[in-house]
């Protein structure tokens, strides 16, 4: 049976598979309120039920949290799990809503249609589209097209309390050769793209301590040491004029973008201009001799996330503080260590601390970057197979943000995972109006089959 | 008549005295709560009637606020306006008296005897001071020792607003030689000390915008200006490493100490360590070639009151913030121009600000040093009255907050003004158990009485 069966399958079941999404978008899984903790195992039973028809070994597994849906099925070929999640958002701000949230409705806009409701881009509609590609794959060839695991989660959107012991206790039921991740998104709404690299974050908080009270500066301004003064400068020297972070040993572990990655990017025509237009800004502010989409997906950054000291409310209080503090962030890239560079931070803060002052610091958490090894045969299929739907050539990018799910594999099952989504930026997950384009969902459900046409 | 008859009078009659004082604060005459208003005319009812016993033609003059106490009395020899404050602080917190802040009592203490009550030393016990000094002088030499004008204000602790109009309306009748103002104390609790030279101050604000909302530093970090950033190498740059202020021109009108007062301040051998030890620190932080007299009294500062921008709540946010602010205070000293300070501070700014960002500015205020002609005679008389009552030499000191008083004399009447008086460190003056020591009183009005027979 020929790929395009399958592709046409997809395209007659479309209304179906739009009624199955509908189905699931109804059921409330807000997975941080605890209201809601029946409407998430409505949505895990949901799958599971949904999971069986396609000729799964379904189960939802109870944690102490929500249920985790898992599935095994299928046989031969590669090994693929694939990862999505069931649980959503909150709602609020409901007025800001212009219809019942889990009241899905197709609507017409000037952009194309879209499919409106609370999870329809995060994450319901994205791991159906993989569902819908099992299902059309099925109806054509009468099974599976592959060895499969389902992972689907209900508590990514309330810090997945119950997944790293869950991973722990059945590695052996969920390691596969690779792990499909389908939560991210297209390149700037039109490109296709596989995100390899995700960039790592560490957390420190730096309290600056001088006088043991708040002092009058007009009996002490000018004897009375300043911590204000003194966070000052050592947040002035976290970089250098070109952008360089200053912390001794911060480049360790970073290494530069492979050519092939770097031709890739350069060919994403990235328009930062519009990037940066969009929030007010228009000059890339970071290290100068680097491309804007390095900065974001392949540079490590060092930033002041908060500082306060003395008054800060309507007025003016001439006081000369006894504290300053800051919160401070650092992302990280490659195999730059967390932990290790915690220490060196601190160090270097400290050596800066006058004689007078004294410094704390707080933990605000530790995780290294992501970088997936493309060698798996997965990804160039994944490539192909995504220039061929969306008629664009597809993309090894960075993500700037932090995924956590991915660098769990690796560690607890010691699986690469490959993320790939066809989320658009305008999706307004997390806000109100919450939509995900049909098309979206529909040319989804057919990246999926080419990809699995390519692997099984 | 001989000054020690006037001072044995001054000893004879002390308890009278107290029992005067303590009939004044009885008067709750707290100046910024409206329910006190009929307070605040009972205390310029009581002195206008006080004053007239001296033989003194007075009155209270109406004004939008509170009553201004005038009184014009005496002849010969030089013209002294006498200026002093009959209102006084809210007494909030009431719980942390030990009585009636409103029912003065005389207090045994390990430091001596006390008046205990608000206004004992600010600024009832010391205005009073001058009125029993007149008081004795009046009783031996039956008349009043020179011209006189008497000037007692009701809104000193609530910002003064009819001061400058009246002073301006007035003029004619207020303009004396020199004004004696007393609201200020001794120099760390023993030696006398006539304070000639005030701080002024100037008051900025600065806030520096980058992206026009709150970025995720995930999304954005490395690439987007982060304002924290751009404020912290402002600020940074405000001293250098030897504690220079780096504002272009912020020194001019800046002048040096002339030999006479710095081998003053020598002999006060100030006790910096102390100083600073009572609230936690113990290095000089500020002009590394100044002394710590020299940096708190009669050098110029820049000091950072307050900062603020992005997350400074509990945990953390990965936020890159839209915008981050300073509050920025310089005290002034010498002729430094405020406004053309105010200018150069902003023009110095903007040239820092990248061309992404923007930047704004609020006045928080700006008034210039107050410095004192000390050639009028008046100045030497005092130092030697104070040196003769208290056994300890007298010094001209500076002060390093502001009383904006004298450079209004100076201003609106042309007229320079000498500042005096008795309070101590620990008088708890805007603090619950207000005191102001017996000693104090006493000595304080002995040294009045020396001045007057001095000038007269």
């Amino acid at each position: 049976m020929s790929l395009d069966a399958v592709l046409a399958r997809i395209d007659e079941d479309q209304p179906a598979a739009l009624e199955r999404l509908f189905a699931l978008l109804r059921i409330p899984s807000i997975s941080t309120d605890p209201a809601y903790k029946p409407d998430c195992a409505a949505a895990a039973d949901w799958l599971v039920a949904d999971l069986e028809t396609l000729g799964f070994t379904a189960k939802a597994h109870a944690t102490p949290g929500h249920p985790m849906v898992v599935a095994q099925g299928g046989e031969g070929g590669p090994h693929l799990l694939f990862y999505g999640h069931y649980d959503v958002q909150p709602v609020d701000p409901l007025e800001f809503w212009s219809r019942d949230p889990f009241d899905p409705e197709l609507q017409e806009t000037p952009k194309g249609r879209v499919i409106r409701a609370r999870g329809a881009s995060d994450d319901k509609g994205q791991l159906m589209t993989f569902l819908e590609a099992l299902r059309a794959w099925k109806a054509m060839h009468g099974r599976l097209p592959c060895r499969l695991t389902i992972l689907l989660e209900g508590e990514e959107e309330s810090g997945s309390p119950s997944l790293i012991p869950f991973l722990k206790q059945h590695a052996v039921d969920l390691k596969a050769d690779i792990a499909l991740i389908c939560d991210t998104g297209l390149f700037q709404d039109t490109a296709p793209a596989i995100v390899t690299m995700l960039r790592g974050l560490l957390g420190e908080e730096v309290v600056i301590r001088a006088a043991n009270k708040d002092l009058h500066s007009g009996m002490f301004g000018g004897l009375a040491r300043n911590p204000i003064h003194v966070l000052s400068r050592i947040l002035s020297g976290l970089h250098d004029d070109l952008g360089t972070v200053q912390v001794p040993g911060f480049y360790e572990g970073v290494t530069e973008l492979p050519d092939e990655i770097r031709a890739q990017w350069q060919n994403l025509a990235f328009d930062h201009a519009k990037f940066l237009g969009d929030v007010g800004l228009s000059l890339p502010a970071g290290e100068a001799d680097r491309t804007p989409l390095e900065m974001i997906w392949s540079r490590p950054t060092a930033e002041v996330n908060g500082i306060s000291g003395g008054y800060a409310g309507d007025g003016f209080k001439t006081v000369l503080p006894g504290e300053a503090r800051a919160k401070i962030s650092f992302r990280l890239v490659g195999s730059q260590d967390p932990e290790k560079l915690r220490e060196s931070f601190r160090a270097w803060v400290k050596a800066q601390i006058p004689a007078d002052c004294s410094v704390s610091f707080a933990d605000h958490g530790a995780s290294p970057a992501g970088v997936m090894q493309i060698t798996h045969p997965a990804f160039e299929a994944a490539r192909a197979a995504l220039a061929a739907e969306w008629g664009r050539p597809a993309a090894y990018v960075g993500c700037g943000g932090s995924i956590p799910i991915a660098g769990y594999f690796k560690t607890y099952l010691g699986m690469d995972a490959m993320l790939l989504g066809f989320g658009r930026d305008d999706d307004q997950i997390h806000s109100p109006n919450e939509k995900y384009d049909l098309e979206c969902f529909h040319k989804g459900i057919r990246s999926w089959a080419r990809l699995l046409g390519s692997l099984a």
